[in-house]
């Protein structure tokens, strides 16, 4: 039998809004699997190797549904414009040096090594447009035993020349090429379909896609309703459209349509500005909105109603959004989702409730994680990913409860060094 | 000569919105003043002993105008309630515990050591309405080095039995007698007038603690507009004046009336919601602003108009407000100054455009410097407060100027353990 047995102070989140709490309680592994968890050890896990993390929190590991990777250097720097000027100043000449593959190498090594220290167990990727440097991020993600969906970039127009595709049909090319190149070379790190952005794609660019979504069954991200004059932009271009989320929709790049076949899913990033409309069709297409509150802010893009979308149904998980945030810590991104809520109710709508760190926490884990399929819960049969949490840097004269710690070393999260371990998929990679 | 030098990358702030540079210059001090910068170390400081901090950036310290300690052990909980519910369930029974001198050393003493290790070179502290303990707390900060303003607090009603002082009489007779106690003790610590906020003094109380500043000419701290329903309390309890910060000036405890005499300055925290005619009374009184980002997005208190308040001429610094804030670290305060205001632009108002890093590093040195006198800039006679900053943690693939790597340590800035050392007043304290 393969298996371990980790003891400590476990929480996790069964449902939207309550935290579960176990003290001092037996967290079962066995073939990568959670088997649950016990106050005292059943006789047949008895065998298994047990390591006490003693007074330490364990936590189910936490999702982030948009990265990009090649952004990663140059968080926290330039975050004075907006996203369409930002692209162009900052993101656009940055990903244009990743045609050279030495430099891939190097980047893309120091946020394989970041991401690994994090918080972050699972995640979905943006890389670039180029084929070699996207191959290059895929073998650095699966040597850090994290799990997470990688794509290359597809871009044909609207962008500079030299980042941007010489024609639909490279683009296409270059990407079956792609999928081909890495078909049955990992374990852990997975290809996914990434037309940049509607900007970015032409109407032939999308048909390819759709094409290729077909022959490999893939899943999909991309970025949705971000900004008002990316809207607008989108609008313009694409004037046969209902809204923006109907572009990616007519080209099967959006989740699965009613009796869709598609087993590969969607996420879309931002979705700070859908309407009614694009909002029931998310949900329609059990498409998956990635939360970006710190980008959201950094980019002075808005807030997005995340408590609108939740009324409605819709799944939501949260991204960081490197570099459009500045941080790769998904614990500040649940705390920038509840300050963000908090500014949305008091300063466009007091109806909409502002969201609960218990809410914020749901999504980082269970929420997230429906994307990779049963992970987020520290249940029988859910994949078996944890944090082992050491606040002792952040003594307290006072006591203290579980849930108290909990969200105390959230909201003083920008700080790794309290990741006293992680594992991911039963392995133990940190 | 008592005096030395060290050497690195200096950057610091001479004017709002402007970011000096100087590479790998030489920074001088001399009984605890600055001497200014030089790229070549002139002969007459060649005696002096010299650290070379290498490729460290050097910036001046930071100070923090509004913090408050007996309220440090539960930052970062609790942070789903607004702020009159928060006073009754968190902040007010917590602070109640201080009437226990074993307990307030416990728990000041993590405060102290937290303050230490952190960011602030300079802060302006609430303790709670106990002398005993408010005269604990101002000896451990005194052990810190750091450079501080605190102050017992007054509060006579609205608050629970037990926290409650008994009587106007009796609050501003038991300030007295810590004024005494303390007289002549510190050498960097000093006490301040601190009336809790409007709605927790009586007239009887502003009117003594009005003879009180008369007396010993003492700097006030106070609260200021940052609750719509806080504005709205007030307004019942004080018909009479016209906007919550005349409720104060009324009794003296507002900065300097024009002509006025009073050398010790006042700081007002929050001013979210300060009305035009407010506003300009900060001005005439030279009040400053303690903008305590964090706090007014954790109390989901709203976003204050900063950009109006400078364009105004008010005086702005930056304040933590932990625990309404939820973090210490005033790297963090620039940074939500910066998105905050960028929210309060994309939702309230496109003509006040957001702050800039640079802006919120002015407020951080330079703005919140001036409670403390000459303190901020690195020129010539200002005193000598610096942290220098290791971002080795932090690799990136490419070039980046100083101004990036500062930006960039800023918006990471929830981890202290990048500060390797700081400087106050002509002293290593770390």
């Amino acid at each position: 039998m393969n298996g371990f047995v980790i003891k400590g102070n476990i929480l996790y989140s069964a449902s939207m809004g309550k935290i579960n709490v176990f003290p001092r309680h037996f967290l079962v592994c066995e073939n990568g699997l959670c088997r649950g968890i016990f106050a005292e050890l059943p006789d047949k896990y008895k065998d298994l190797p047990l390591h006490d993390y003693k007074d330490q929190m364990i936590i189910p590991g936490l999702t982030d549904l948009h990265i990009h990777a090649p952004q990663f250097g140059f968080r926290g720097t330039g975050m004075d414009m907006e996203l369409l000027d930002w692209l162009d100043h900052q993101a656009f000449p940055e990903e244009a040096k990743y045609a050279d593959e030495d430099y891939a190498k190097k980047a893309y090594s120091i946020f394989a090594e970041a991401l690994k220290a994090s918080a972050t167990t699972r995640a979905v990727i943006f890389g670039t447009r180029h084929k070699a440097a996207t191959e290059c991020l895929m073998d650095l993600m699966e040597d850090t035993g994290l799990v997470t969906y990688v794509g290359k970039v597809n871009m044909d127009q609207n962008a500079p020349e030299g980042l941007r595709e010489q024609s639909a049909e490279d683009s296409a090319a270059q990407t079956v090429e792609w999928l081909e190149d890495i078909s049955g070379k990992y374990r852990y790190t997975r290809p996914i379909l990434t037309p940049r952005f509607i900007p970015s794609c032409s109407r032939e660019l999308l048909e390819k896609l759709k094409g290729v979504r077909k022959t490999y069954d893939l899943p999909v991200q991309s970025h949705l309703s971000e900004n008002p004059e990316e809207i607008e932009l989108v609008g313009k271009l694409f004037p046969e459209a209902s809204f923006y989320g109907d572009c990616y929709d007519r080209y099967d790049l959006f989740g699965n349509r009613p009796g869709g076949k598609f087993t590969g899913r969607t996420v879309m990033a931002h979705c700070v500005y859908s309407s009614d409309a694009e909002a029931e069709r998310i949900r329609r297409n059990d498409v998956i909105v990635a939360h970006c509150p710190a980008s959201n802010l950094d980019l002075a893009s808005g807030i997005a109603p995340i408590r609108k979308y939740l009324d409605m149904g819709l799944r939501v998980g949260l991204g960081s959004d490197v570099a459009g945030g500045q941080t790769e810590s998904i614990f500040r991104a649940m705390t920038y989702a509840v300050q963000a809520s908090k500014m949305y109710w008091r300063l466009v709508d007091q109806s909409a409730k502002p969201l609960t760190f218990e809410e914020v926490f749901y999504m980082a884990t269970v929420g997230g994680g429906w994307f990779f399929g049963n992970v987020g819960k520290f249940e029988e049969g859910y994949e078996f990913d944890a944090l082992i949490l050491n606040d002792e840097r952040f003594p307290h004269p006072q006591e203290l409860s579980l849930h108290q710690r909990l969200e105390r070393f959230a909201y003083l999260g920008g700080d790794m060094s309290g990741i006293e371990a992680k594992y991911v998929a039963g392995r133990k990679v940190k």
